[in-house]
């Protein structure tokens, strides 16, 4: 209890932000914020590193070491092994402390975890560059992404977990009347974690997209078994290794939160999906994986898949402005947060702006022209393009540029890093098509390649949104228009698909973007993923009430 | 905004009582308190249905007039027939209102929903004597369950559900201090239910087991069809109509809810379930096709199957008390509640009472005269037992009696009903079986069976207990202990498999009853079921949010 009461002030600050979605981060995104020598002394930490054992995490015996990580920025193995175990290691480790957690009052369980965010802070330059050399981001996006935006949606699954377990009383006494007597019952309940949950890490945001699910399990009573992406570990087992330690300070059995480290050559990932005794799964990645996790009976799943996000261009006040915007959130990360714009509609008439109508071709030709302003600017063109995680990646802008009807306006190139000359790096390409080649642009294609549709006008550009996201999901839709009744039928459609748009966004704010505390991650309406971070049913799906009368 | 008003304190309390748990109940569970001539003008609207048409409905044009009921007062058919629709018709016309629903307030929908709640309860004497000629439950227990009780399951699912969509606002100024700037972002959301939602009915409880997901769907916003068991359409058709009579007088669409009668011949359930428009089901029935429904890709569903509920006698005050408690409970609707006690688990070694030990032989005896005497009772007997509602329970009774190791301490007979001399009536078969008789015990023996187990000791009796309710499901536990330990290990255990324990009731309660407001009724954490009324999840899971961001 004393954790928690340590802890109460920011666990009760956190409550309100997300029940009132009014701007809160519990963390500072700027670097500057904490210790002055982070990142020079994180440089040094992860130097060493490489070619070693990672053994800061608390689970022992393990059957083998394991790790082939490598760094999109040097192209090179990192060469560090985690201790690995088997699937019937990790299950009877779980369930052996399966019972200490559930039993544990939700106060308990969230003071430790509470605590384990604070541990979590100091290590945000490790985990940052850690980062870096797994997904490919970018240094500023690498800190904030894993570092106090992951904490705060960490934080987020906190409160409502919490606010949830007590939204019904733990007794009560129940009285009915019956007349000419009552009758007396002392009611008591508790809640009751559903079993070992299974969180299934991406590569690109090896953090942000695991946090939600282990932190909503463990604070639900439910013991986790971390599957990290073979290609994204390090950062993640910081956050574990810093979990665990929190755990044991707190007198609790480390392998309540356990990593499952394991290489492409040897998965875990369906032994452990299909052991019955894993109850919950978090999923990040692609659809088939995904779809068949959704499909496994007794399981109950939370995913994020593929989607293909749109931008309905139909009006602007200043399409300058517009198109920096947009080419920036094309930029970021290369295109490869699930949040990126993939498809820009605009009519073949062109679109209305305040200083005159703008054809379709220039409109096209002035989004390309923002693009190559970032992508050639000495300092912005690393810092916001990042590196490409999966040489997979480049294939796919090759097969976009040749596919049919494609025009190029603007091809992909690599972009020097000068503090890394060998990073995998590519811009976006952006692609001329029509409405009708919905072959092309109606699949989710990963990474830095941006389509630009032309559509007879913004009402095919609606429907053509509405129907890709219904039936291929879609995480963000971006829009832009003076109109208000065009704006009221965006809004409309895009919710019959549910699906958030981000209207006529300028300046220092992106479509990519969602905030922890304000905006929800994924619908989990449409086919994108099944689950929202934070929902209250991302939540209350991981626990059960139990309830006792006593005579 | 006024139907809202109009209600607006029924539903605070409702609210205020379920997050509290304390006693509440919207309506009185005795017939007295309502009209005076209720009961003789509910037996002459019966009267005039039988060999006519049901025309409240408000559903135009159907295909076919179908309804093959029949009483298990009478043992003859009914012969009212229903409007009846193909599946392609009743989902066109849920898909034709579902957009006017959905963008309906959550204010709008709790009123037109409250409302409806007020003019079913202005049926509530049809609706029970409906109940009885075809579920077979006794007047007082067709009043109550399809009744006040149904009304108050649905009142808690409205003031959840209302609740919940309240939970997040549906605006807010977002204003993120950027150092020399501020970020300001107008941001919005809503709700939006799922879609089209199928409530599959059973022919024991067909409105008490229907409304919850009924109105759990309407009040998120989605359509319903509701597909009652081809043995028990009326009651719940003067349900249906009811709230199809709000809806309109709220100038909504009737077709909001729609009633979907079939057959045994010509079953329509399985057409409906596989409608990919079709997103949430609601079920209670067997486990074939309920593991059926939880297996269907992209649907969201809500069951309640079949469990093996136990009791465990360890030790009592006054085991008179106790056995006519466990006696009543057995008796009840002749065992065709999902709540009744199948096996009672007495130890060999007998049990300790404040009047001196009392040995397995005598424990068993004293439950076979306490049930004697309720079935002997003239009153009591029929009105405690009611009738059985399907033909194939009395086979079940017979393969029970003749189960390996069966020894039969209390005969199953027919019981009198002076009122209806042709009802079909069993009275409980009380069957002694050996702890290694699991074959026979550990399966539902749905009716009025009850087998008294003899363990080795308390211990055996739990473990045994929770194995079957943690493989088989359980919705109720009933336990006897005067000690404290004993009483810990029986709540702990039966927590792990997720059910709840009623301990030591005497008197006029008993495990079979799990109130509105205060009772979960099923966990949804054992293979009894996967929802439970009424949780958190039982209404989030029915909805996502949508937010927007507006620059």
């Amino acid at each position: 209890m004393l954790l928690f009461e340590k802890h109460k002030e920011l666990l009760d600050k956190a409550t309100q932000a997300v029940f009132s979605r009014k701007f809160y981060a519990a963390y500072s995104e700027n670097p500057k914020a904490y210790a002055e020598d982070g990142l020079a002394k994180a440089q040094a930490w992860y130097d060493a590193q490489l070619g070693n054992r990672f053994t800061e995490l608390l689970q022992q015996d393990p059957s083998d070491w394991k790790g082939n990580e490598s760094s999109p920025y040097t192209q090179e193995l990192l060469n560090i092994h985690y201790p690995s175990f088997t699937d019937e290691q990790l299950i009877d480790n779980a369930r052996a402390c399966l019972s200490e957690w559930r039993n544990a009052s939700p106060e308990s369980r969230a003071g430790v975890l509470l605590e384990s965010l604070e541990r979590i802070s100091k290590r945000f330059f490790d985990i940052a560059i850690a980062t870096m050399h797994t997904s490919g981001q970018a240094y500023m996006m690498s800190f904030q992404a894993s570092g106090p935006h992951a904490n705060d949606r960490a934080l987020e699954t906190i409160a409502i977990g919490y606010d949830l377990q007590r939204k019904f009383p733990d007794h009560q006494e129940w009285i009915k009347p019956m007349g000419k007597f009552e009758l007396n019952v002392h009611k008591t309940w508790r809640t009751m974690g559903r079993g070992i949950g299974l969180v299934i890490g991406c590569s690109t945001f090896p953090v942000w997209n695991t946090v939600p699910g282990v932190f909503a399990n463990l604070i639900s009573g439910n013991p986790v078994i971390v599957k990290p992406h073979p290609g994204g570990i390090l950062p993640i087992a910081i956050v574990v290794a810093e979990i665990q330690k929190a755990l044991v300070a707190g007198r609790y059995n480390p392998d309540l939160i356990q990593l499952a480290v394991d290489t492409t050559n040897d998965p875990i990932t369906k032994k452990l999906v299909n052991s019955p005794e894993v109850k919950l799964i978090d999923y990040t990645g692609g659809n088939s994986f995904g779809d068949y996790i959704e499909s496994l009976p007794g399981k109950i799943s939370f995913t994020e898949k593929a989607g293909v996000n749109s931008v309905i261009l139909d009006s602007a006040h200043d399409l300058n402005a517009v198109m920096q915007n947009l080419a920036f959130a094309a930029c970021l990360y290369s295109g490869q947060m699930c949040t990126a714009p993939q498809n820009i509609f605009i009519p073949e008439n062109g679109i209305k702006t305040d200083s005159g109508h703008v054809s379709f071709t220039d409109a096209a030709q002035a989004f390309a022209d923002a693009v190559q302003a970032i992508v050639d600017h000495p300092k912005m063109g690393p810092g916001v393009l990042g590196a490409i995680q999966n040489i997979d990646t480049l294939q796919r802008i090759g097969n976009a540029i040749e596919s049919k009807n494609a025009v190029l306006i603007l091809d992909s190139k690599s972009v020097v890093n000068e503090e890394y000359p060998n990073a995998r790096t590519a811009s976006p390409a952006i692609i001329k098509l029509d409405a009708e080649d919905i072959a092309t642009y109606g699949e989710e294609c990963f990474g830095p390649v941006v389509f630009i549709i032309k559509t007879a006008d913004t009402e095919e550009s609606i429907a053509l949104a509405k129907k890709l996201a219904l039936h291929k999901g879609a995480i963000s839709c971006g829009a832009y228009t003076t109109n208000e009744n065009v704006k009221h039928n965006i809004a409309e459609s895009m919710e019959e698909a549910f699906t958030p748009v981000a209207f006529n966004l300028t300046g220092q704010i992106w479509m990519n973007q969602n905030a922890a505390f304000s905006d929800f991650h994924v619908t989990g309406g449409n086919p994108a993923g099944n689950a929202s971070f934070t929902d209250i049913s991302y939540l209350s799906k991981r626990f059960v009430w139990v309830g006792h009368k006593h005579m």
